[in-house]
């Protein structure tokens, strides 16, 4: 049993507030125990200079914690004039995760800008920005197809992110900011809705693990990540539907 | 009658969530019509270099917007490696208002941060920014006094601000974005819960005003933010009996 | 009587030297009491991104201060990598004031960059930037004129500021830096040859004011604004008659 | 058969010049194939300010790629002003899998600093400063102990990386760049003496794999950082039989 | 002839007008033909980090050019957020040909920072900045000697700077800025009163330079520095006489 | 003799590794002593903004340090996030020096960047480097000339550095870093293979030089050009002989 009674394969509630911000082509606010994310998609009609003229599109990520997120303030990377390292990894890991279920080429010469902006923190905010960011992209690209911008529905599978890691007591899924600071070992892992990874980062920081400490990991891992993606078939309603039909999926 | 059928002196519908983030001393989402601003309070126990010693506390304020609070997306500031002009102005004023309703010398060798982070825009986020920065600093100070760190509650009088501004059709109260564009004069007032003026800040761009267009948009800023005090007052419950009680107010 | 035996009226000597750089298209050193600040006027033919094929022009401001234009050294900007909020919040009113009475149709796509430059600082730097820019700028588009490369002249009014302000004894017009910085109210006004407003910036810090303290500061400010505009004429010659004629002024 | 006439599990050709710079505590050249990373350890007498005072150490590393290690000219670093996210990603990756093997504790208070220079790329660049970063950290730790600096010998076990991929032809170890390029499925691993896991990243950039084919690399990669280690300790002679010895490796 | 009727060794007017700046504890306004210098030297009472606690001070300058002291605007650096390498040429230069005529012990642990400011440039302005530096310098020095703050008077000896170049039709001194523009070898030359060379800073851009051509270019610049001597004695008045004679100048 | 048995004239060992690394158009190490630097030659097909359409190419260069290239560690400009002055003027020497002896219109409207990197420091890396670069620059313009690109071989003279300096002991030829430090005047000269001087820069810091000792010093430094363009000319081979033979030298 976990310090907060769930199990080790028991993931923490999960919401999502479909439109939370109105501006957006897709903005979606997701809940995940006290973790909780604004994931908002911008349609550029243009991509970066390195893609330019290849009729394909591109799809990367932003991501920044409120200063006060967290449990003692944390200074704006804004007012530092920089932005840190696990920033960058964690926007680019996002980016990435994406462009692997989009169909660039369908996408067309634009580029979907999505924002994370963590407002409240308690561990696996990168994860559920995956989650959430797949949500809102996927109403984005459907508001494109909707006004026949986009002759076909481009997003090829479900895509979701949860966190897993190696506790004294075992392995547990969707760790809080508590078991996070606690874990030996922490791994996050992102899969799409065939049961396929598209990333897999495990880190020992002053720990090391077996072959099947690794395989107890991903079990773990797999169960969690089909939870997440019921509940984003839930939010996104019929637009589900369209989810890899017309681009025949990830074969 | 206004675009949205609002009379020059209405303000929009302004509400408060009070304990919106749970991590911050102190914290609020106030939203004025479909202007959302959330506020952060926290207390740092000590002062910046310049008043080391002195046994005086200090009060600071940081502004800032989601890439995708506005229309159309702004790139983010951390991206850009500087903050801009803009929002300096408006952290500063933030900053300045706040500290003018507190006794520093009362609040000890104490910083407030204040945290604004504007997740929704449409006009006056300047303004509501102060209106709710004042709740969640007045909580926050709150619990320093509840917990018997402070002996005084420091906080003198109340403070809220609202943005007047002159049309083509005359001087209106709480601009939304779409006046804010067509206005000729925009100015931006805070003022006490004893009615004196805290700061003043009018602005023609490309146009002038007389005096008495000045008293007209004067007129209405007072009468909106008594206006907001009230709701503040609402908000703070029990907390409101306190403000101004052992400091004597602004005598 | 003040400490510099001015009574609260008065504003200090003020001087100006015309061409006192010899390479910009207008160059003016004006001198406050024993504030002096360069103001270079530069026209380029272009405009900035956002308004190129708008057939509008625009004026923009930078503001500086030599590191020892103040009693002790403060460290420069380029050094520090970075443009203060202070800096940035006085070449934002000075670009904008200026903008406020010149036709930017009539000027056409081009830009007038003012260079601020405080050589020696003693109280209201900012305000005497605007009264000294604003003859800097008049001289430049005064060439344009002769030139004939604008067909009529684009300024519509004087411009001229000054600063006032709430000391311990009452309000005074034109503080110098000892006043300045005893001041309860500080307030930067900006007005034209008129009389109208163009920008009002009133500020307690750390302290408030009334609606009747705000009127004796602004008639203060009137005056004085009025004094100055009669020694930019001086300094204009036939060009101060050039001022407002072809374009109507204000009206 | 690969394009270079190696089997799936061939690695390239490993070298390593020990001592090559003549002023580290610890110097190493690794060559990889045509990879050439140049790996200097720093001891310095004091640990980065969260870490004073606990009687612990600090292991950090940076990367960095001379400007034309590649095949067409990347701009420096420096020139731009700022640390990409791909270099900051790399630079924390190889400090922490070094800190996974030594004993902080039995370190004392210091910080080794290891710099891994890449002046020739072709591919596999951060899993060779990896596993030359541990060659150079060991001999500058050997110093300290040598010198009496140090009671035991802190390092706890070998550490190697390779880099694993999945090509249309299968999974291969230790890629070029060329078979880099041309992979569905990247993984970097870093692994110790005794065959756990430290790190695994396994990325599919506009791809997905399955648990087998994770299987797959995975039995590459622990193959391949066997050979790695053997390699290792050859170059370290003597100093190779300390590791794990008076720490009682990593159990 | 040169273009300004000047023959090949004649150097420009020279003029200095002191106390040009209130504030400092030295200022002098240098002009050299067209250019103009502000120079203010501030007395600080420390010395930097590595300086630290070895009883001795330091000299140090700063230099930066108005955006408009040339023909057309230069961007500020300040605004570009860095000092591009010709200022930090420059100011590197100043610093260390001051510190080569001070007796840094006898200063005691006090930094002299000096700034210099060309408001107005046509050519020469480095070599007019070290000549006016000198002047502000030993005023500021002056002062700490007068008010009994050093017991000896630590300037060992004059310094002064100019330039000398190669044009088609020969060696000349002090080029302004068009023979500058037109010039194969351009020189600047740093010496004391007693004919000691401080520093030389030869470039061919595009061009080389004999040995006899070299000697030519110094006998004009020897020449050249001892007349602006001539001056820098009869601006510094009776402080003059105090230079070099308690250190026993620079034997 | 020397501290390191050298007579005054003496040059270290100097020896150049030619293709020391692939991708480079034109690539050696240079060896001076315990000075070893890389220097990489780049061909760009394009100018930089303020020559395009000349018709006209362009050489510049970079420098840098390897962190521990030196005794002890010195941080990374790129962490630092921005380039020192020392840096900007090696990098703005070695690129003026190497114009002096290209044809540039010959060149056509190509860059050639040449990238200095010193991995191991000993006195002297800023000569070497232009040394180095000479020869890797020349080899790149030779891969020009083979592949037809280049009617003719642009470069028209050897072109080589050495440092000269000071010591108590009288003046001696290319310092080693102990030297270096202890030297009075510190020289550096660029000199071609016509015996003609491309740039001299002399310095005293604390100290001063007059003209005979100016003399020994350009003695020493011509006669250790010429010796290490002899060095240049071995390694050069068969392109030795093109320098200078098709645009008549530096006549």
């Amino acid at each position: 049993m976990r310090h907060d009674e769930r199990t080790a394969e028991m993931i923490r509630p999960v919401e999502f507030v479909k439109d939370f911000i109105i501006h957006p082509e897709g903005s979606v606010l997701i809940t995940v125990g006290q973790t909780k994310v604004i994931c908002n998609a911008t349609i550029e009609e243009k991509v970066p200079p390195f893609l330019r003229g290849q009729g394909k599109g591109w799809i990367t990520a932003e991501y920044s914690m409120l200063p006060r997120a967290t449990h003692s303030r944390s200074p704006r990377e804004a007012a530092k004039g920089k932005i840190g390292g696990r920033t960058m990894e964690i926007q680019r890991l996002i980016g990435r995760a994406l462009r692997s279920v989009v169909d660039l080429e369908a996408l067309g010469e634009r580029t979907i800008w999505v924002d994370c902006d963590v407002i409240q923190a308690d561990g696996g905010t990168r994860t559920a920005s995956i989650t959430g960011a797949f949500v809102a992209m996927t109403i984005a690209v459907g508001k494109l197809v909707e006004e026949k911008q986009l002759p076909v529905f481009p997003v090829k599978d479900f895509l979701a992110a949860v966190s897993v890691g190696l506790l004294e007591e075992g392995a547990v899924a969707d760790l809080d900011y508590v078991e996070d600071f606690a874990a030996l070992v922490d791994m996050n892992l992102v899969m799409t809705g065939n049961g396929e990874l598209v990333e897999i980062q495990g880190t020992g920081e002053e720990a090391t693990f077996s072959r099947s400490q690794l395989n107890d990991l991903l079990d773990l891992g797999e169960a969690a990540i089909q939870e997440l993606i019921v509940k984003q078939k839930e939010v996104l309603g019929p637009l589900a539907a369209e989810v890899g039909i017309q681009t025949g999926g990830l074969a």
